[in-house]
């Protein structure tokens, strides 16, 4: 009886081995998670003041290429650099956790439609570190998904996406942007 | 005999699972797949008609920077910005089930030489979500790798690579590109 | 006794087993790895000569778009691409292994601050394919470490950072950057 036990547990045994091993390989390939649990997240604001000519005390961005005309009415080809705070809250006096540091342009013949690179500087009592960002970033729309690729610092190696909103928008000059960052990939 | 069994069984047990640990662990550093054996893999055709001043109805690029000149003779500095239809056929006519929204500009001094980074934007009854590309694309080789980054939407946390081939140029206001998206790491 | 035993290997493989299966779902999660220990490393040199209208054959970058004034006094908005040569050794004469092709620009308002986006491109007997980097790159500090997102050829689906280091600079027109390439994430 004991030989008829040990050819259960052994079979049984290298069924699981082999299991294992294969899904261990097959993770170079194919995964899944939770995408309701991601393993870091943050919601953030960001803060912008666009550069009119007339405000470089507290212009936090600034085209640096104007629309060029001719190819729709939405400011195509219009070339942004940004340099702009982000805090915990929706108060652009609050003090800031982090800087949004990088490019964002216009690109929509029929409609208003951007995209953006940058990179989220961290560097409060929390975090230090950077998360690089980049996507397809339709404005008109309530909210996109952008994604992100990857960072530095307490964020080394890390990836996932960042869900944006438009909070608020004040004739040229200042919009807020709610960043809900989800990362799906975290290292420590 | 039960026992001298037993001693194998549990020795080979331990074996097994200190070598499935450590293989697990190594995983984070050390990885390999089958490059013929994408998860997930599309053909797909970029068409680019550039603006020339005349052709703002049809046109789907624009240069916002002219080449600077006197730096080579192949338009250093041209850069251009794009929101250009992509279908599964090589056929510009067909309905496009995504767009190449981003940028790419001109930087060999000897040889014309671009880079680039954008979206490939998904709208199409099977697919929503982006995939971010960018790298090196060395048009005067007949193909030629770039690294797709990162993805939204159904294309959430995915990496990979995609060979480029340039398939017509028609003068200075039409290109094709077919884009062979081979992704290695999915989810879902 | 011999069922005694079975039961207490039985139970302890039963427990491994769900504990190897459950590391292995959370690999999708939370990671580590050892910082200390890339699973690829590489120091390289990048050398730059900016344009500066008189230096054409020797020039390897130049600005397509220059400082907007008004927004500080460090050259918030000069937008430059680059295609230089990278050495194994600090000497520019060495033969490259390497070229970094890309952009960059400046975007601090009270300080010299960049970020950039370029490709690595190896062409060398050793090795073949590109790394492409990108992020905030503080100038101003001694080092700072920028991310690499992916790569192609040698370098597919690898990940990782650069820690960057200004060696050298002369004027206007030379610079020189040391970059300690730490791979974390590696296939073949």
């Amino acid at each position: 009886m004991a030989k008829q036990i040990y050819k259960q547990v052994f079979s049984s045994f290298i069924f699981f081995t082999v299991l294992l091993y294969q899904s261990n390989a097959v993770t170079a390939l194919r995964k899944s998670f939770d995408l309701a649990k991601p393993c870091k997240r943050f919601v953030l604001h960001l803060h912008d003041v666009t550069y009119n000519g007339d405000n470089a005390a507290n212009a936090t961005s600034a085209a640096i290429v104007n629309p060029i005309g001719g190819l729709g009415d939405f400011n195509f080809g219009k070339f942004v650099i940004t340099d702009s705070p982000v805090t915990m809250d929706e108060n652009h006096l609050s003090e800031p956790v982090a800087r949004v540091q990088g490019l964002w342009f216009v690109h929509g013949k029929k409609k208003f439609d951007t995209w953006f690179a940058w990179s989220l500087v961290f560097n409060s009592t929390q975090h230090k570190g950077t998360l690089n960002m980049m996507g397809e970033n339709q404005i008109m729309e309530s909210t996109r998904d952008v994604t992100v690729v990857g960072g530095t610092g307490d964020f080394i190696m890390t990836r996932g996406i960042a869900t944006l909103t438009s909070e608020a928008v004040e004739g040229n000059t200042y919009f807020r942007v709610k960043m809900d960052i989800k990362l799906y990939e975290c290292y420590y």
